[in-house]
């Protein structure tokens, strides 16, 4: 089956809203195994929506439209595909009840074109909206299969949801089961990635293998096809043993993971406590830890030096160190991992100084950037970056990449003791 | 002119991603006087793309696309248009030279199908990537005219501003000049600044007046359009005035100023010092601040302190001030203030405590969120929020409100000395 999802509202076409109905749609057909192969947003025009159609008739067997149900003279989805496909309007009486019923509610009077809202194509299947007005509608017709939508996301996506999937399901008669595993990688680039596991994404059907790369990191997303949960997962757990032997170095997490969850999950799951000492990243590192709930059982705290006055009273950075080996240096990081470690009490502290940008610092050139992790009693590791980034992604990008060494860190750690 | 924007990428039509992209384009295309008839999003499939590019043919004059510029196998957008137009792809020496050096920088090895990206459509005008390292392009022929631009939006909406948008203008022929002008508020809602400006919001028709909103902030753009830039700055100047007189107590700034930027040039432009005790948000406030080049004259550090045991010992907050009134109190804000500031000797200290959720804190409702400011030798001042968000939306929205007071503050102080 072949899905085309028209979006109809010239508020998407001058950028006034983003169009998310098409996405919330996709992904959830995508879970029960039908295809999209074409958006179109098309304006409140009745010509070019009937034009709209015309070409989605040829490419589709599923229509589906989400807008251009309300009550104004804007509104004209269901009227001109009445037209098109030569079917009546026709007045639901229980949308009816139920529009009068909210007026009678809120207390405001109804006029005369919320009457409009509830016809509907006459031989439709009506999908009730609990949290609008507008009813939607399902119909088959000479092959095609067409469902209506309202427009605002928090009446459409509960619609879709609990009346038009049911309706998807009991008509198109799959019982295919549709699993994904997503798969989190930090470190290494998207082309990279992708050269590495050529093979794997070559020949793979069932599960297939999609990379994906969001500003700085990728995910591979396996997803099979099966007639149980459990023979879809039988599917995909050889294909991701081969990936991790291939480039399981650069795997962090899984499905819902982030940097900051796992980090914060050893931390807290293994009892350990950490403070960091942050220059060039000036609070992001724990800014980005505190973003998970039930941290603060392990996040301490920590210091932002942001000046070099700072970093010497405050962790007791001798300047001689600095002099010597200069503030964005392997030495430097190691001085802050330790002392704040130390001033804090954790078990573990980071380091993170560097040049953001935009000019070099400290004869440094930009996107240099030293991080140092303390682990317990172990010798402080350090590790340098270098970034290539305009000043804020450098910073975000340093960030983020001493949470995958941190995790890395620990994985390596307990895994060892 | 009628623009279609065309959306490639198989991710689009899963749902993974939004096309936030079709979105950006159309908002800038109405504010030049570019009108969009639609937006087709299709997948990596040439035959299919053909297909779309067909028909936008047929429709449009002004053809955008999105995506499909990458180095992988996949990505076929400017190999299908070629093509279909009869047009060659030639290696473009600077784009090339781009990514060599992009690799050299960043020490990763550059992949032979990396030199893919460095092609472009032969006769093209072809539009920088300062952020990434696909290329864009601007091609008219046959009366048409193609614009490719990368999928990412860190990259494709900086290259649309400062490429895409100059090259339309000069063009499409108009001798007209567009200016824009944005005022920037915090602290007041969408609908509240729509009720207090409506009058103006219905009569102005040039310049025109439109507010935006994004998740935590509101702007209003006022566009005019003259024979010239000064001509249009003078229908500009009355109608920013008039906005001023009505809620100019929200305005914290215009165009390109962000809270941050505005807070820094605060701060540097008058040889402010300033020094922040973060809680809730453990780094953010610093981080936002030190997103703004320059800052580092003025950013001592500072310090995060998430748990009661860390607030005491390291910035000496006494024990019975946390017994008397809490951890979430005015009392703490204000010590965390005025000892950051004696610690770090700064001019400016800022204290941030409060509930972010998902749980009450030390017996105060999520989202109270106590900020304190101490200005120099004034008493500290203490402001209290009551916001409504998840955890991570309030944590920002604390760091945001924090710049905000500290802008009024500054601006305050500093009209009065």
């Amino acid at each position: 089956m072949k899905a085309e999802i028209i979006a109809v509202g010239s508020e998407l076409l001058l950028g006034q809203i983003t169009n998310t109905n098409a996405a919330f749609i996709s992904a959830r057909l995508a879970e029960v195994g039908i295809d999209v192969y074409y958006h179109t947003v098309v304006g409140d025009n009745p010509n070019r929506l009937e034009d709209a159609i015309t070409i989605a008739q040829k490419r589709a067997d599923l229509i589906i439209f989400s807008g251009g149900l309300g009550p104004t003279k804007d509104d004209l989805t269901k009227e001109t595909i009445a037209k098109m496909l030569g079917t009546e309007l026709e007045s639901d009486h229980a949308a009816l009840l139920a529009i009068e019923a909210y007026f009678k509610r809120t207390g405001r009077t109804m006029t005369e074109n919320n009457k409009k809202q509830a016809l509907v194509l006459a031989g439709s299947t009506v999908l009730t909206n609990n949290f609008g007005m507008a009813p939607g509608m399902a119909l088959e017709k000479n092959g095609k299969c067409y469902i209506l939508l309202p427009g605002p996301p928090h009446e459409m996506e509960p619609m879709f949801e609990t009346e038009a999937i049911p309706y998807l399901l009991g008509t198109s008669g799959k019982r295919e089961v549709i699993v994904s595993r997503v798969l989190k990688f930090y470190g290494i680039g998207e082309a990279e990635l992708e050269y590495r596991v050529q093979s794997i994404l070559e020949k793979q059907t069932n599960p297939t293998v999609a990379p994906l790369a969001s500003p700085d990191s990728v995910i591979l997303r396996l997803t099979a096809k099966a007639d149980t949960n459990e023979a879809a997962q039988k599917l995909i757990a050889p294909v991701e043993l081969e990936i991790r032997s291939l480039v399981g170095q650069f795997i962090y997490g899984t499905d819902d993971d982030t940097l900051s969850s796992k980090a914060a999950e050893l931390l807290v799951g293994n009892k350990l406590t950490i403070s960091a000492a942050e220059s060039l990243t000036a609070g992001l590192f724990m800014a980005e830890l505190a973003d998970v709930p039930g941290i603060s059982s392990s996040l301490k705290g920590g210091v932002v030096v942001y000046d070099e006055d700072a970093k010497m009273r405050q962790l007791d950075i001798p300047g001689t160190l600095l002099d010597e080996y200069g503030v964005v240096s392997s030495e430097c990081a190691t001085a802050l991992a330790r002392n704040v470690k130390r001033k804090f009490g954790s078990d573990i502290g980071v380091g993170l100084t560097g040049a953001a940008g935009p000019d070099p610092h400290d004869g440094k050139p930009v996107g240099t950037v030293w991080i140092g992790i303390a682990f317990q009693d172990e010798e402080v590791k350090t590790f340098k970056l270098d970034l290539s980034g305009s000043r804020n992604a450098n910073r975000k990008r340093a960030a983020r990449f001493a949470l995958y060494y941190l995790i890395k860190e620990m994985k390596g750690q307990l895994a060892e003791n």
